[in-house]
């Protein structure tokens, strides 16, 4: 066991080719730092685990710099401060915005936002109102726009993006369709999440039942996967539809990329077609906390969490859920509950 | 030769398969009708020949109703008024709104506008000023949105949509660069509509010439094309860039369509790619014409018109231009101008 008084960091090995694998990260040991002026440092209580954290990895050009070899792996967390050198923050508050796989972090205070662990769990501010519910809000606010009686599908209709999306374009009014891999996230998406229908993308015939359960078309294309999903749902989309181009987790393992949908129809059917990431309106994030909390607390708003228990089993992780292997927001328990 | 006091009509005979023939329409003369209440028979001077009317001819579900088979097949005019039942307009009027492949046209009263063939050549509003001017128009304002210093790249440049797209970006203080067939065609981008360059699409290596001319890479593209075209723009497409999707002329006569690109960069790279009908929003005809109309009697907005004679040359002339035989504006000259 590791002193207390170090602490332990996930940093890059080498560049995972495919599936991301354990051997392709170690854990060093360091001090805990101590905090310079402006900084604060973090216990981290969860790790928050995505699929855009494939892309960090690669060495592929992306919005975002790549984690270099040897540099501890990025992702956000949730903890409680333990040393502040800012007037902000004080030890024993929790907060969100800490980035890095590791058991103490170094902040700077301007980087995170204080979250109240009593209102809603402290889990609750990396998933349902963390990143991926504001990808969600900010997703169906700014380029989907659901309207009521249209029809709005959802890929990845379980995980920690599309359980939210979903639920806001039924609060909008709108028929929505789930898609999700296997009967019981598909039970878990029309039953818990209440959405109209789902349909399981290992059906033998993917496009035949998704046109069966969207018999007036698709409005919103709220896509996560990409690959043959992707295909299904274009095939079905109406007049002056939307694409919410959210993530194309099916190939975030592969160096080659498929080739996609012959565009034509985008003319005709006046398709918009728009890549979303999160962080270029970073207002959505407030905004988001203070709408959602409220359906989080009175239970309106429905989510769920698959949380893996110890730092080292990371990397495990983000092999799972590239994989489609967790079942509701992926986390990782790094440290216990602030007292 | 035909009476005088009869019409010709060109109709559809058989839905082409591949390439439109002249033999997939035939030729019927009936009497020139009497316009009813509301109602205006014009004689037509021009024909609009525009690769939309492909689709037109196809069975294949459209935004738009196919012409029949035996039916007149459809295309704007323009002409003079010989008879009218509608107080708007007299005879003598030069109108546009006309539709039909015919040397008169019965039309009603609301869909026609009258036109000054003083102010302007009567041709001009069915190109720099009529449907594809407004498309560029309505695509550049709408949709593309170039901005000072900007990259845009316009397919089929030469066209009467991408000659207009590429002086409205240049306009609005872009750069511009225009891909067109073959070297006349890129000369005359460069030269006379002053495009910042122009890359021809028969070029041994498309990507690397585009490549070589958008060092910055391109923040609009300004579709019409399709294909390798497509492939090689889209692979240059920067973070936030806008493609305007006004057509895929390459395709038009293929009943298969082959695959796209792999739309995983719209996601990192937020690009928009919308479909453009310019019908969607009719008030940018007026707009349009009255904004283009100066710019055109002084000479400062540029276009070429390439006209074939004869109403039987019709149904070659939509070969030629699926074909980019075409060079400008395509036209059908009917009959004499107004007096």
């Amino acid at each position: 066991m590791p002193l207390s008084s170090h602490r332990r960091s996930v940093v890059l090995k080498r560049r995972p080719s495919g599936s991301p694998q354990p051997s392709d990260f170690e854990i060093i040991e360091d001090a805990i730092p101590t905090p310079g002026p402006g900084e604060v440092v973090t216990r981290t209580v969860f790790l928050s685990i995505d699929p855009y954290q494939r892309g960090r990895v690669s060495g592929r050009a992306s919005y975002a710099a790549p984690v270099q070899i040897g540099e501890v792996m990025t992702g956000e967390s949730v903890g409680e401060v333990i040393a502040s050198a800012d007037p902000a923050f004080k030890p024993g508050d929790t907060v969100a915005g800490a980035r890095g796989w590791q058991t103490h972090t170094l902040s700077k205070a301007a980087n995170l936002v204080k979250v109240d662990g009593k209102a809603a769990p402290l889990s609750t501010y990396l998933g349902v109102l963390g990143m991926p519910g504001t990808t969600a809000y900010s997703g169906m606010k700014d380029l989907g726009q659901p309207k009521a009686g249209e029809t709005v599908v959802i890929s990845a209709a379980s995980g920690a993006v599309g359980s939210v999306a979903g639920q806001l374009a039924k609060r909008a009014g709108a028929r929505v369709v789930g898609i999700a891999g296997g009967p019981d996230k598909c039970f878990y998406v029309q039953d818990t999440l209440m959405f109209d229908a789902c349909v399981d993308h290992r059906a033998m015939d993917l496009r035949a039942e998704l046109q069966a359960v969207c018999p007036d078309g698709i409005d919103v294309y709220f896509e996560n996967v990409g690959g043959a999903v992707q295909a299904a749902a274009f095939d079905l989309l109406n007049p002056f539809s939307r694409v919410v181009m959210c993530g194309m987790v099916s190939q975030y393992n592969e160096d080659e990329f498929p080739p996609g949908p012959n565009l034509g129809f985008v003319v005709g059917k006046r398709v918009r077609i728009q890549g979303l990431i999160v962080s270029d309106k970073p207002e959505r994030f407030a905004e988001w906390r203070a709408l959602a909390a409220p359906w989080v607390a009175d239970g309106s708003l429905r989510y769920r969490e698959d949380v893996i228990d110890g730092l080292e089993n990371a990397p495990g992780a983000l092999t799972g859920i590239l994989g489609g292997q967790n079942f509701g927001k992926l986390l990782v328990r790094v440290g216990a509950d602030p007292a």
